[in-house]
């Protein structure tokens, strides 16, 4: 399917058109459709080209390319992450994202993905925790209470029907702004002074803090059995929240292990520390939660897939809604090798 | 320097924008200014954060994404490459471009890189003949007369004053075309019936054909001593266009090692033979053409830098110029922890 017969257009998502399709579709609907999107191409893991992603390292932060093909289409997304932005008004996190034919190479896409790596990454926490999280489990820690907060525990809604939230962020301002933005929404919401008591009564802790360094958001003595871990700050070489020992007492689940191994927790373990990749406990080759006294750890870090299946959704989507625009990208000369008399005839068009 | 202080908004430079912009200034203007930012790269280039490019190869063709960082700004160019495009009315090469800072993650510029890839990838050439062709040429042979032709001609002119071109192309309607294209800019142009026709009294041989495959476009017989080689066409692994025995007898420069032992005219050859980078005759800490005798051959792929480098030359063009929109591509929340309340207030107001 192509949106435009105009070889030269390239549909184009404003961050105003991505709300609107948001708001459109229903933030929890939106989230159980990319859901499905996610999943299925999970379960097609290994017909996937994957590659880690292609990371720019400074002081202040990193700049990340992320690519993955499934032979049919293309897709990559530009991200940063520099903490500091948000002390002087920037997100921490700013995507984009582009989707491509790979018969043609032509780009078929252009979206902002600020908004929409956030769906994503609280998508794909939610469907890990379907296959690892206690059953029937109602109540959730967070800990970090910014930007990816509200998304993570609306798809722990939309998909396991978490209705109990206990918040803790160093910064309670924070926890406030996110209890407030999520009011009126089903959910029962717990302000917590400290991290020890947010855990109190969780069956899923949530850890989502921004800080890049070695930080221990968890404690061992904090974490009890049969608890589901979603850990989803620590993401880059130097980056984690958990402490070493909680690790070493859980079975671990990972995206795509040659990425988690550098940027997730287990960076803290040995290299070849036994993981379990999510893709084989979605499809049956795995186990994912086995009793109701094991700790599970979803060592969330990204990946180029999930980001693949959310420009899929939102392209398919445009038809339908129509919250796109006309982006003139693409050279369309009307001979294909007369580049540069399209040139020229813009000249003479102009004089 | 940023142009907007809106911090949703990145510029963005159509092909519209991008033709307006090159025709403003003056086609061999903004080569010849082009040519300074470019050298003045290759001047820098050990204070590159440098990568071989992340190619996603498909059956008919490849997508690449080549990112660069001189550690205050980082540009990446997503490019495609596809033969076959032509027969279908498409672009055999398309490509766009984002310039971002370093020290934030945020993108500062997105333009389109069809017109610019060919107007850079002319400037190395010319560039590279500048320290490697004979003094004082005046004649190049152009074998492939496609979509690069006439900016390779266009910048060899402002930068060599190059001034008599010999064309050949498999198809003369091709030739045609470009002499066509560059009637009445100062060039003596012949249209020859072979490529043997065509590199008769040339001092340079420019080939630039398309084909993926390992094709032949010039022999050993055909390159006679003295002759500088600007190599072009040959680019991706399984495409070539010179004969072996040619590189043989070769002095070869390259732009970066790893990435042309793979892609360029060398993959021909052992992983060892020796070749020297181009930033280093620039620098003057390696030779470029020593005698009147010597073969030497450019063996151009197109590097991360060189689009870097036309990244940062368009982007300073714009204050002057104004060849460009607003891009409302990345999230700005009033407080930059509430990408949600960004979307809820959105909804708010739609209602």
């Amino acid at each position: 399917m192509n949106i435009t017969t105009k070889l030269n257009i390239v549909p184009f998502v404003s961050v105003d058109s991505m709300m609107k399709l948001v708001l459109a579709i229903g933030i929890e609907q939106f989230l159980t459709e990319l859901a499905r999107y996610v999943e299925e191409d999970f379960l097609r893991w290994e017909s996937f080209d994957k590659t880690a992603r292609v990371a720019s390292h400074s002081t202040e932060g990193v700049i990340e390319l992320m690519p993955a093909s499934d032979g049919k289409m293309y897709g990559f997304k530009y991200v940063n992450g520099h903490p500091k932005n948000m002390l002087e008004g920037l997100q921490t996190v700013t995507a984009f994202g582009v989707l491509a034919e790979v018969d043609s190479g032509y780009p078929v896409l252009l979206t902002e993905m600020t908004i929409l790596t956030a769906l994503r990454t609280a998508v794909t926490s939610a469907l890990a925790a379907k296959y690892l999280a206690p059953k029937n489990a109602r109540t959730m820690a967070i800990i970090g209470n910014g930007a990816q907060s509200e998304f993570q525990a609306l798809a722990f809604k939309a998909l396991l029907g978490i209705d109990r939230l206990r918040l803790y962020d160093i910064d309670s301002t924070a926890s406030h702004k996110c209890a407030a933005n999520l009011a009126n929404m089903g959910f029962d919401i717990t302000i917590c002074a400290s991290g020890q008591e947010a855990v109190e009564g969780a069956e899923i802790i949530t850890t989502v803090t921004a800080d890049k360094k070695y930080a221990t958001i968890l404690t061992d003595n904090m974490v009890g059995s049969g608890i589901h871990i979603n850990a989803v700050g620590g993401d880059c070489p130097g980056k984690v929240e958990l402490h070493r020992d909680i690790l070493l007492r859980s079975d671990i689940f990972v995206e795509y292990p040659p990425q988690t191994r550098i940027e997730g927790e287990i960076q803290q373990l040995a290299d070849d520390h036994p993981v379990t990749e999510l893709w084989q406990v979605m499809a049956g080759k795995a186990s994912g939660r086995k009793n109701s006294k094991q700790i599970t750890l979803f060592d969330s870090v990204g990946f180029a897939t999930e980001d693949f299946s959310a420009l899929r959704y939102v392209y398919d989507q445009l038809p339908r809604t129509g919250f796109y625009e006309e982006l003139d990208l693409l050279a369309d000369p009307d001979e294909p090798r007369d580049l540069f008399g399209m040139l020229l005839r813009a000249k003479q068009a102009a004089s």
